[in-house]
C-alpha cells in the first residue's frame, strides 16, 4: 500500500482507504451549523476540567511535568493553587515560564481521537483585585480548596497565555493566537451534550432520520444517528446505499445556555418533519 | 481554626479535624500486608495507561507540554512514537531532556486524591536491536501505531529515566531513583483491582466483616467493605463504636499473576473464618 506523508495527520491517524463519502441528493437545508472555531474548543476543553498537567522548568532548565488544579478566569487564563513544599512552585518562582496541558480523557478504543489542548506563556502572582477575581475563579472550580487558599505556604499563579495549540483529535488541530483564544467562550451545552446525544440515539431515531433526509439531503438515507453535540447543531452518521455520510445539521440559533440544548433539538425536529 | 503548616501535604489536603483512628482490640493476623513501594506505585501508574503528558523544551527553552502515547520497556522506560509534524518532537530532536506524567484519571470527588507520577530524563532515538525492543513495546501498548510506525515520518523516542517523582493522593509522595523505579514490577492485579473490591462489597459483606474481626483484630466492628486490593492484600474500612479504621489484611503470598487475586482473596476469607 502506497501512502503518502499528506495521508497522515500530525499526530498518527492510519490512512484512509476508504471511498469518498456520499453527497446529499438534494440541497441541505440553508440553517448555518457551523463548527466551533478552534478557540473555542480550546475553551470548551479547560472550562470542562479542573485538573491538567503544568509544564515548568527545573533550576537547570530541564522541563517538569505535573499534574495541577485550575479554575479560569472569563479571558480562559487558567489560575492555579499551588503549595510552596511543591517543585512546580519552586519551579514557577524561579522562571515563571510555563504551559498548561488540559485533555480530555482517554477513550480504550483510540487514545489519540480525543480533544486536548496546550496554553503556554506566563505565570504571574495576582496581587490586590487581580488576586481576589484569580482567588474567586480558582474556588468556583475548586470549591474544596476554600479551606486552604489564604494559607501563607499556598500561591495563587495565573497562567497568562501567550499561544494555544489545539488538536481536536485525528486531522483536526490549530494554532490560536491569544487574542482568539481570549476572546473566544467555551460552548455552554458541553456538560450536557454526551446526555443528549444518548437521549436522542437511544430514544429518537426516528427523529434523527428525519434531519438526515429533510435537513441534510440523504433523501436515500435508511439510518441516522447522532455522533455529537454542540452550541451550533448536531452531528449525524448516515447510512445510505451509497455509503456513510456524516453531515452537520445547524440550529436555528446558537444556544446560548446549558438549558436550550433541550428546546434547539425539539425545533431542529419540527424543521424536519415539516421538510 | 489554627491550622499548622505540618497538618497539611504537599498538594493541599484539608486538614484533619477527626480525632485519631481506633486501633485493634486484639493483636492482627501476623501475615505481612506491606503497601506497594513508591516503585511499584509509579511502574503500576505506567503499565496501567498508553497517554501521559510530555514536557519537552521550546527552541527558546520554555516548557511545552503535548499529550503523547506510549509504551514501557521491561525497565519501565517509556518509548514514545512521534511525528516530525508535531512540536514535541521538534523539540526533542534540539534537546533531549523531557518528563513523562501519567496520572490516573480524575475522579470528580477530589481531583487530587489520585495517583500520579512524573518520569525525568533524557530522550533517545534507539537504534538496532534497541529500536526492535523499543517497537515492540510501543506497539503492545497502541496496536494500531503498527500502521504508521515504520513510516520516515515518524519516531521513536526512549525516555531514559533518571528520576521519578510519585504522588499518590493526599499525604502520599515519594520520590524514587532510577535504579529503583527500573528494578520494581507493575502490580500485576491492578488492572482487575477495581472489579474485585466492587465484587467483595456488593457480595461478600460478611467475609470482610469476618477479616477485620479475625485478621485485623477489631473484634467490635459492625461493618467493614474493602476499599482497595493490590498484590499484597485488602485495604479495609472497618467500622467499629471507637470509630472507623483503614486497615490492611496481606494475603499469604504476594500475588504473582492477574489470575491470581480471586484465590488469594478466598484464602483470605477461609482465614478470617477459621480465625
Amino acid at each position: 500500500m502506497m501512502v503518502r506523508v499528506s495521508d497522515i495527520t500530525e499526530h498518527g491517524a492510519p490512512p484512509s482507504t476508504a471511498s469518498p463519502p456520499p453527497e446529499p441528493l438534494r440541497p441541505p437545508d440553508p440553517t448555518p451549523a457551523p463548527r466551533r472555531t478552534a478557540g473555542e474548543e480550546a475553551r470548551t476543553l479547560v472550562a470542562g476540567a479542573t485538573q491538567g498537567v503544568l509544564a515548568s522548568l527545573t533550576a537547570d532548565g530541564a522541563p517538569w511535568g505535573s499534574v495541577v488544579t485550575y479554575g479560569a478566569l472569563g479571558d480562559g487564563a487558567p489560575v492555579m493553587l499551588v503549595s510552596l513544599m511543591a517543585e512546580h512552585t519552586r519551579n514557577l518562582e524561579a522562571d515563571a515560564r510555563a504551559s498548561l496541558v488540559v485533555a480530555e480523557p482517554p477513550n480504550d478504543d483510540n487514545p489519540l481521537d480525543r480533544g486536548r489542548v496546550t496554553l503556554a506563556g506566563r505565570t504571574v502572582r495576582p496581587a490586590g483585585a487581580a488576586r481576589a477575581s484569580a482567588r474567586a475563579a480558582h474556588l468556583a472550580a475548586m470549591p474544596s480548596a476554600e479551606l486552604y487558599v489564604d494559607f501563607e505556604d499556598f500561591r495563587l499563579f495565573v497562567l497568562e497565555v501567550e499561544r494555544v495549540r489545539w488538536v481536536g483529535g485525528y486531522g483536526r488541530m490549530e494554532s490560536v493566537d491569544a487574542a482568539s483564544y481570549a476572546a473566544a467562550a467555551a460552548d455552554p451545552v458541553a456538560p450536557h451534550a454526551d446526555g443528549a446525544v444518548a437521549h436522542l440515539n437511544e430514544d429518537h431515531a426516528d427523529a434523527l432520520l428525519a434531519m438526515a433526509v429533510a435537513l441534510a439531503g440523504f433523501t436515500d438515507a435508511s439510518a441516522a444517528r447522532c455522533e455529537r453535540a454542540d452550541r451550533y447543531g448536531l452531528e449525524l452518521v448516515v447510512e445510505t446505499p451509497r455509503g456513510t455520510a456524516r453531515p452537520r445539521v445547524g440550529f436555528a440559533a446558537p444556544v446560548a445556555a446549558p438549558a436550550g440544548l433541550r428546546a434547539a433539538c425539539v425545533e431542529l425536529t419540527r424543521r424536519a418533519r415539516a421538510g
